[in-house]
């Protein structure tokens, strides 16, 4: 085959009658009785070509990779207003199955989840299913950029740890050269100690780990963590504002980088408006007195999540609602507590379309606060020393927050399952592919 | 406190008489008789303050945090050109220790690199130590933006894996409720199977674990691998192609964004040329012509990486050289043999100052060849389905390469540990902080 540079089915549009190179998955076969209409699927569309080579024709199998050369023909009927009449095709990688696991070409996957999981490689071929992410690309792009614009540093902290974090028993044990270690559940101690090695503001792209043996539609046991956390702020109101802001950037961002995925996908992006704050104390009040819904002590269940959405879209027209104000016995020992508020921190979620998003808040920044408080929720200081050690020299206030990036993939594009924003999951039954 | 907006200390040069307020840390404090010069120090830098209220200066300490308004004053004498003169200066965060573990502020720090890591939150207070991760930073920005302009997709991949992917026994292990897995060494399964699922070109910046039971100044048990996978290549020279634009454009990209810690650091970038690539074979020649030195059967020791380095530096005047066409038996399973040299592959090393940086080929695409490979290898075939089962598909011609991050930061930087290019290394010893 002669050489040439190989160019983007989606850079054919608008080209004349040209001699180019193509390379792609063969997409689709329609035969004719002395030609057949082969689509070509690269990463960027699909191209209606032209073989009159019957012989070439045998030579090629649905999925088969290959490498095409021939000339553009303007052809207002093909999609893309082109298409290319073969001269030379070399399949370069071969299709050796009896039976492909389920149809590519279809008007949509005809198979279970599970089954689309198991041949992930395969399911992924269809430009809808790579267009998630291609859309949690930009959700992370948007992050970073905005992070960077307020003077974050983005950091990496090791996932392998000596204690636990997050308290609770749903933590992955590792044998770490025959040291009892952990898998991290958030890099949480470590992002508050870079606000105090002198970072100030620092946030972390990351995998998060959590042993919790149950497997439903919006939980995984390894994900991606988007973290950030900031020193020398005034409250936990800066930390919201600040999240206010990333997530318009962010909607913003994927307005003008996703406009084609959002379209394929048929996904309005939220409209934003400024995001009511309310108290969980206030929101388990309205969730009694506006739907008769009664509220586990201290937090709101799954169904309240979904009223309490409802009721904030019909009355702020907000997809979006920070719930504030947790009582301390329901959030980890690190949190802080609200001086005005007895028995409740200075902690919030945020809530999209009726599910938790994010978690954050202020952190105790004082030494012997936090000593209190661990004794107080029955944990040994001294299993902390690593940690607490960094609070002995002028620790500044400072507050953060973790947002789920399967999660926000999965509600911006009204999918009902985090498996479908997550390349490869991972859950109680699947450690495979 | 009197409410006003915060700002950097690097904010303040130029500005003149103006009253601002600062935040940072008690950097240092030089008292005289009836006043105090005392040096907050920021993210951003240092500053010098003159404090009168000699009451105020009592209730501060070195490395508390601390808020403070006042009035800048033109002062040619001073760092930046400007002062402040504190009006009010109130402790956000206490410092509760009775003896700092080393001093932040001297010319360097007086400590063992070992007890700076285990103090890793003071040391990184020396603007100096912080510099290291700025670079870094600006390493991997580099990387996804050179990436991203050529059209690859940025993936995260699980690290909790079902096989393990490198093969050796340099593998942790983790109980998965129940289910023996293990922590990935590297994404090289997943890279490949995202190129066959149609993304045609990936990369990943995210942790490997390696569970070598030695301790090394060029070693860490969890890091940072940069990785890329390529589809539809020609062969192993477009990924090296690829490699030597990507050094030029973190090159470039260090030179625009880090110039000021690069100074701090007295660290000179390497001047990019033509990056020689030189067959394994034939360096060992060389290495027994010119410095009489043998070399283990195919491949180079650690020893010999530095001496033939510095042939490449004064034959060629290139920090850099490719090594090419290593032995089958000396790489990975999945490794491209190269038809024209009989027991050799497809494959290179790219060797940064005397150290490999990274690891790369072609890699085997066709579904029989590599099942062949992996009987070959004693490897069964069956345990790696989940891999393997993409092959059948057209998987097209691939392959790519992995970048240490933490190496490539410590061979620019000049550092004489992988350590201290790491923000909290885990090695044999250490899983703290």
């Amino acid at each position: 085959m002669i050489k040439m540079k190989r160019i983007l089915v989606k850079e054919t549009i608008g080209r004349k009658e040209e001699k180019v190179m193509l390379c792609g998955w063969i997409h689709n076969i329609k035969k004719f009785k002395s030609f057949a209409f082969v689509y070509l699927r690269d990463r960027s569309g699909v191209m209606q070509m032209i073989l009159d080579d019957m012989d070439m024709l045998e030579k090629i199998k649905l999925e088969a990779s290959v490498k095409v050369t021939g000339t553009l023909k303007v052809n207002e009927k093909a999609p893309g207003g082109v298409e290319l009449a073969v001269e030379e095709l070399e399949v370069v990688g071969e299709a050796k199955y009896d039976l492909l696991p389920f149809s590519i070409n279809g008007r949509d996957i005809q198979a279970s989840l599970e089954k689309q999981l198991d041949y992930r490689t395969m399911s992924l071929r269809r430009m809808d299913r790579r267009a998630v992410f291609k859309v949690q690309q930009e959700i992370v792009e948007a992050y970073r950029a905005f992070l960077i614009g307020e003077g974050f540093s983005e950091i990496h902290t090791p996932k392998i740890i000596g204690a636990e974090t997050e308290g609770g028993s749903d933590v992955f044990m590792l044998d770490y050269f025959g040291k009892r270690t952990f898998m991290a559940q958030s890099p949480q101690f470590y992002k508050q100690m870079m606000v105090g090695a002198g970072f100030e503001r620092v946030f972390e792209i990351g995998a998060a780990y959590r042993a919790e043996p149950h497997s439903t539609w919006r939980h995984l046991n390894e994900y991606m963590s988007l973290d950030l956390e900031m020193g020398f702020i005034e409250s936990e109101e800066d930390i919201m504002d600040l999240e206010e802001r990333l997530i318009g950037f962010i909607m913003d961002h994927l307005k003008e980088k996703c406009s084609s995925e959002l379209k394929l996908m048929k996904v309005e992006l939220p409209k934003m408006v400024k995001i009511p704050r309310i108290s969980l104390t206030e929101a388990q009040d309205i969730l009694l007195k506006e739907f008769g819904k009664k509220s586990p002590v201290g937090n709101i269940d799954a169904d309240g999540e979904k009223l309490f959405a409802k009721y904030v879209k019909d009355k702020y027209d907000s997809d979006f609602v920070f719930l504030t104000k947790y009582p301390a016995s329901k959030r980890p020992v690190y949190t802080m507590p609200d001086p005005e508020l007895e028995g409740m921190t200075k902690s919030f979620d945020l809530i999209f379309k009726g599910l938790e998003i994010t978690t954050g808040g202020q952190r105790i920044h004082d030494y012997d606060m936090l000593v209190d408080n661990m004794v107080k929720f029955g944990a040994k200081p001294e299993s902390f020393d690593f940690y607490l050690e960094s609070f002995k020299y002028g620790m500044p206030p400072h507050g953060g927050l973790a947002i789920g990036l399967e999660r926000i993939t999965m509600m911006i594009l009204g999918l009902d399952n985090i498996r479908k924003a997550t390349l490869l999951p991972r859950d109680l039954n699947r450690v495979t592919p």
